[in-house]
């Protein structure tokens, strides 16, 4: 088993994350995103979106999109779970999942692709306005998470799951683009200072160039 | 258990069509969208997102996101299987529903929200730069399914799943956003009459306006 996908950029840190909570060990292996790699028909035939990661099992099936990859990671190698034991924790874990992953992550992704100009040769349409039309919403999709992050240590509850993990690359993202946690978000910071310091996240990143 | 929600209209679309696959029987209940019953206080309460569908279940939990709420139903109720049974066939499925919503759907959907009148309800600022540089990527997600819809009658392989009822609202909206499909794309056009036609889908929904 190994996964596509450098180990501290992008979406593969997700998934690098993950693999640090499991205390388990998978090779990644470098994709040369500037040169086009992933648009070649070797990365193509792994994944035809052109996206990492990428989990390549020893058969040679392979399976994309970060969060189908720690699935099945979390059906292989079931402790500790990230992803919910019982039904209802399950669909609460995967409705917050969602929840950032859609509110947050999604909103922080479109002020980068759309804002910062050493993107461009990633995202080679910028549209300003569409990057000022999201900024809001970053901090509005925090907000959802305060009353539940001032009643629970994480995301989805009790636990540390997935949809905290989903949180860590938009938090990192906020001082790059220039966004504050509002004062009246108190437990958002109290939780970001809690993800961002984690073992397995400092594992896998470098620390976050300001404290929050 | 019931789900908030018009049975017929938008993502409360999916869990309908899912429930009917299932043959269970779950009541939904309308919320008006257009008064902005969503963004009421006991609403919210039922989910902070302001979205629907909400499954709530019998003891007040409620369970938001349409994906976790299908996933919920697919533990209570496993069989037909629309999720997957062993962790390759759950993640191979997850893989193609996140293609599938990611590519095609939010590509659909930026176009519709941003370039169609009378959505001006639900979405105040539309963004026609943005509608623009979203109709070539809906093209470009019905492409990336081509060669996978040549192999296997359904999306995610030969069965019928959540990832082909994802595509079930974005196919319907093709002919009102001006998008054909592309003469290159028969398994694709198969796939769409197929799956429009397919009685879950029938019943929940009235059949579209054009033949395809």
């Amino acid at each position: 088993m190994k996964i596509w996908g450098t180990r501290d950029q992008g979406n593969p840190v997700r998934v690098a994350i993950f693999v640090e909570e499991k205390g388990i060990d998978i090779p990644f292996e470098p994709v040369d995103l500037l040169n086009g790699e992933h648009k070649q028909p070797a990365f193509l035939a792994k994944n035809p979106a052109a996206q990492i990661p990428v989990l390549e099992l020893d058969d040679g099936t392979c399976i994309s999109e970060t969060v189908a990859i720690c699935r099945y990671l979390e059906r292989l190698f079931p402790e500790p779970a990230l992803m919910g034991r019982t039904p209802l924790e399950e669909a609460t874990i995967e409705m917050w999942q969602r929840r950032v992953e859609f509110g947050f992550f999604d909103a922080a992704r479109a002020v980068f692709r759309h804002s910062v100009p050493f993107v461009k040769a990633l995202e080679p349409v910028q549209l300003s306005e569409w990057a000022d039309l999201n900024r809001p919403r970053i901090v509005t999709g925090l907000e959802m998470l305060e009353p539940q992050l001032a009643n629970h240590p994480f995301v989805a509850g009790p636990d540390f799951s997935i949809a905290d993990i989903t949180a860590v690359l938009p938090l990192r993202m906020l001082d790059m683009l220039g966004i504050e946690l509002p004062d009246h978000c108190p437990a958002v910071a109290r939780w970001r200072e809690d993800v961002l310091a984690r073992p397995s996240v400092a594992k896998v990143l470098t620390p976050p160039q300001t404290a929050s």
